[in-house]
């Protein structure tokens, strides 16, 4: 499963080659509003319009239900690249729906039968552009969001969840649930519509960037959930390393944005000293050449990163959990080396250009505020990365499950 | 002269210890205020205001002229720091009147009897906290300002000047300004009152940090100016390395904010492990404690370069070029490592954190966009500091006064 | 002409997978005798006299004529991989003739006949074991190595030549010189046997590291070269960009000698804890984590610019001046990354093993002593290779030709 | 106790100025050696002898004593940086004498009757130049060295001591042991005489660097150890951070050599350039402005934390736990951050100067070998540094005595 080695500009299959077509016709209308939205906190409802009705947003879905069939993690990391450089905010949106699409994508060709019919039913919304769905995955501080049996075998869903990106334009949500089994806590992903009674979609995003992502809360009231509307999970805390395979595949991708805004930024700081006469300074060459450097350099860890995981994907690995940790290692390294990279080379090139860099308006400013955001992201932070990585290295016994990792880890009040 | 070494904690002088001890109290408001300006990106006039009774805003007047007299670069940084690491903006904006009081007591006491009779002047009024001051320096990109002879040996002000901080309080303008003499072009800084017919403040500043500073634009439209209202200056490009002095004295103690930016993130970092529960991770160990050794490199550069300048400052200098690079050097040593240092620094505590750093309603994130216009003040940006400090080491003849480097570098269109 | 991305671990052809199979047989004699070859400064004669038997050391000589055959870049830079893990010095050394291998297989396939004829000749003789050949490139700080005319069509070379590396077992050299031709200076690169009246090598070396390469000067008073063993070049300083294909080819395969020495140290450090009882310290883990973050960019890197070099040199480009740069900029983005991120992955390693590792006989000793040399290696130094991509960025027309830049460059006398 | 900031180039303390100016007349021929010395790891013993004969070998005992009476933390620093810049070997060598006068002095003042009268006795031997006394404080991993009682209140010393510095020319040794009394371990420093039976002086050290340094193994096999020839210390383990104090000052003026070493590596730096003709590169400027930083940072950084130290030693602490940590903390702020600038900043001279700087022979190779030294002399290595600092910084309770740490920490085999 080769691909082009230290590429991340051209696709490498069919799909991914008409994805990026599409692209090609809409990035300009995504640059052209990024500022603005930035500067509103507004989310691009109309770019994400455009997405559903030109393919874009069900990209990620299988041709035979509707959807473009863009499969290989390449190409979706290329395709969130390109997205990236022209406004990250937009980019980290549609990755929730792509991420979506590739993991059902996963249980409709492997799950039970129930998970399967589930599958298919959203994939084909997606494929249509009638359904765009969020993972409402991280719970709110304040609470535990729980799973009640109701009647009929439904169930009701209490809680609040936060960090839901594209929230703005989301027709559904899997809400990540605990509920009790025989005195068991057990995991499950059902999923809400938009309208249920009692779902309510806060506005109460405020980063300090990505700030067009539609970053919302989801405050959940005793909202009913029919029964075949849900994904059942492991048990809680029982899934071990066999799960960092799912979570490798739904984040991976995102390798892809933090490399495009590198690529941006780079692009700017070149061009302005393109524009400008004169002799640039020593100091201006020793940054615009670190600069390519890293970016080589990120483009190349994300490249092999995608590379490997698909390729561990593709084989048989007679243990899941070893499965598991071969996919999360690659991506756990290059996205340590992509982040610490793409910081330096984003804080170089407001270096290089200087105090134009520091209006707020100048897309440099909104890139160094973008670029931070992919630190925090899952899996890992930082400190779990370090964790992760220095465990697989000295093969330490401990869990690498983020959700359980952060549960247990202790938080500010 | 010395100092406590290493200490950028106590003032050294009694009339820096009045000020710290005013401040002492202050600061809670300021504080308390940081957060809501930063937001609104509005001027904290009410800070500025207690300022001007209390006598802090006069504090670098001599006691003679009705300030209190802080004429010791250390106390005058010291001041800068606590102040910065509760609201940088406030600092900065601080910073504009400071500066004059130091360089228009040099004029006091070492200039010609006319400038001599204006530095009374405005320092009496500074001290009395009826005058607030900017220096508007740097032309707008468009045009440069000059100065033509009106009657009665006044003159006429048109141009445009940009980044004039504390504006929204000023009460008086410094423009720097160019006019003939015998077909020479000469630079002069006349004294514009802010009722001025002609003068306009615009609210035109949208930086990523430093929102609170009250940065503006300051448009003169044929502004007239009283002869006895005038700094005269070298002819242009003639001041050579001697201008250094003067330079460094107006910007050295804006060290001092950069490193209450960074004392003020690692605080923030500190309790927020020290009030969560449980063992912090390898990585945020090994975080804090490089996060403590670069804040101490930070405060030792600082007290030593401010140090090293009052020692030169101090003593006879034959050579005034020499006495300017003599200066100029720790500064430059010290500004070079200190913006990196805390840029790092900043960075660090952001990522031990973690995701609620990212709200753009905390305060690390304030200080994330806040720290990087350290990199950008003159004099030097990075780039001209590289210059300089190469040219120093390799005693390469070259032109260090920024503000002909700044003419001569081409600018972005 | 794929290769599994982000892998710089198995081979990617059969002759690659031959030499890879050659040198797992070979490579514990190389580890085990590192340790003193470094200690005494000898060159491991023994390890070569192997290498020639085994047809390790034609590994890059076509089958055809008597070689393995390896020509894919990946292949031969992941035995210098491997070898440069067991000893660095070794590796350096092969790569003297492999680098040949690959180059005159070029004259062979596309030279003039009588470069054709010489080179088939040479390859036939490598590819036997009897031609061990070294590139003797830069010329002494004292002298020009030049070549004059003698009779019967011969000519006679005389100069001196440093940093020839493998030489204590070289049979053969070619050496770069000058010759004149109606006045107007040319370049040649006559081939020298080792017993050739007037060629005298010299054991000058006494490198930091790298010191069981066997990297001498060789002495030429008025050696005798027949017409037929000269490869002629360009006219000085005429190559251009289109010479940049040449160098990268001959170079780039060194990338694999540089991770080779970042995986050793890795591998020392980790094994270090694995046997240390206890839990490792905060610090340790956050090393280890970036160490392996850093070990995966590196490879990624290299898998990369050997990819996208060989992708080039495999297209039809018009222009070759643009296929010299489209080839060596990857090159030098990776190689300025790898450089930086192996020295830091070392001192890291060195850092997290402690004061054991100071001991000189530590493999980890030799390792921070031999991994500086990669900055040094042309093409490019760190200088050169700032210049060369900055050039690139900006689009700047400046000569890249790294021989015609060193000869322009002031030297320290 | 004020000194002037950021200033390590002037003694401040008569005394200091005295053996400056002995050191001024010395360093020439310590310099001239180092080369030679590093080259056939031979100690400097011609060096140590006129360092005996002048007085600077007892610079740190008392006048009363016959010393120099060099106290001031900062002149014993800043003789080490001046000879650490000429030959860091010898700088290292001559620590282990300074801190030897200083912490006895320490005793002689302070102390109990008996350590008193052994205190004054071994001071007046140094202060003549009689006695150049090492500290063998490390055991040999393969044993732990006691003390056995004897007849006539003597004692038995057995054990192996080893990184025991200036053995060639050590007339004693104070050793620290175990001894048991009522059954539990208690600690103690007998001092042994070289000629004493059953001490044996080993040549075995072979560091990367610091190779003239003398280091080297003590063997005891059951030596006599007169009762009064005994420092009592604490029973093992029950020091808590009071015993930071002592080693403070016996490590902190090590501060001194690191920056000596990184003033060398930049003065040989910048006269390459001087030396060379034409304009440096891009990358050279950039380069020798960091180093020109750097070195300040460092600076500043000792000068600072020498200064801090000395104030708390000055002042009445109630708590000796606390006033420890105080003397401690500025010192690993410092020697973190000294080590990382001087080892980044010894990196670039390194790249800067190019090819020339790796034989073996150029001084730049010598201190690139000798600068990592610095990582791992106690208190503390960098892992423990760490532990340290963040320690600190969260209050958190441990063991910060380096001698139980170590004794704790899993050794390699």
């Amino acid at each position: 499963m080769p691909v082009p080695a230290g590429d991340l500009h051209t696709p490498i299959s069919p799909q991914g080659q008409a994805l990026h077509d599409l692209l090609t016709e809409q990035l300009p209308a995504i640059e052209a509003g990024a500022a603005g939205h930035d500067r509103d906190q507004s989310f691009p409802a109309d770019v994400f319009a455009r997405f559903a009705e030109s393919g874009v947003l069900g990209a990620t879905v299988p041709a035979e239900l509707g959807g473009l069939g863009v499969e290989r993690l390449h190409d979706v990391a290329l395709a969130l690249l390109r997205i990236g450089a022209a406004d990250a905010s937009t980019a980290l949106a549609l990755h929730v729906q792509y991420s979506r699409g590739l993991t059902l994508t996963y249980e409709w060709r492997h799950g039970t039968p129930a998970a399967k019919a589930l599958a298919e039913r959203v994939l084909r919304g997606m494929g249509s552009g009638a359904i765009a769905v969020c993972g409402a995955v991280k719970d709110h501080h304040t609470t535990v969001t729980r799973m009640t049996p109701g009647e009929d075998g439904g169930w009701h869903l209490t809680g609040r969840k936060t960090l839901v990106s594209m929230a703005p334009v989301a027709t559904h949500f899997f809400v990540y649930a605990q509920y009790e089994q025989d005195g068991r806590p057990m995991l499950a992903a059902p999923l809400v519509s938009r309208d249920a009674p009692g779902l309510t979609v806060l506005d109460t995003w405020e980063g300090m960037g990505m700030r067009a992502s539609g970053t919302s809360d989801i405050v959940l009231d005793d909202c009913p959930v029919a029964a075949d509307d849900i994904l059942l999970r492991n048990p809680a805390g029982t899934a071990g390393d066999a799960a960092l395979a799912g979570q490798t595949v739904s984040s991976i991708t995102l390798l892809g944005l933090y490399v495009g805004l590198a690529q941006a930024a780079r692009d700017l700081a070149v061009a302005t000293f393109t524009r400008r006469r004169g002799t640039p300074s020593a100091a201006t060459r020793t940054m615009l050449a670190e600069i390519d450097a890293r970016l080589y350099a990120a483009r190349s860890c994300a490249v092999a990163a995608l590379a490997n995981t698909e390729q561990v994907a593709s084989e048989i690995v007679d243990d899941p959990a070893e499965r598991g940790r071969r996919m999360m290692t690659p991506f756990q390294s290059a996205k340590l080396m992509i982040n610490r990279l793409t910081l330096e080379l984003v804080n170089d090139c407001v270096t290089a250009v200087g105090g134009a860099a520091y209006s707020d308006s100048h897309p440099l400013a909104r890139i160094y505020r973008d670029v931070r955001a992919g630190w925090f992201m899952q899996p890992y932070t930082y400190s779990d990365g370090v964790d992760y990585l220095s465990g697989q290295a000295l093969r330490l016994p401990q869990d690498n499950d983020y959700m359980t990792i952060r549960a247990a880890r202790p938080s500010a009040a």
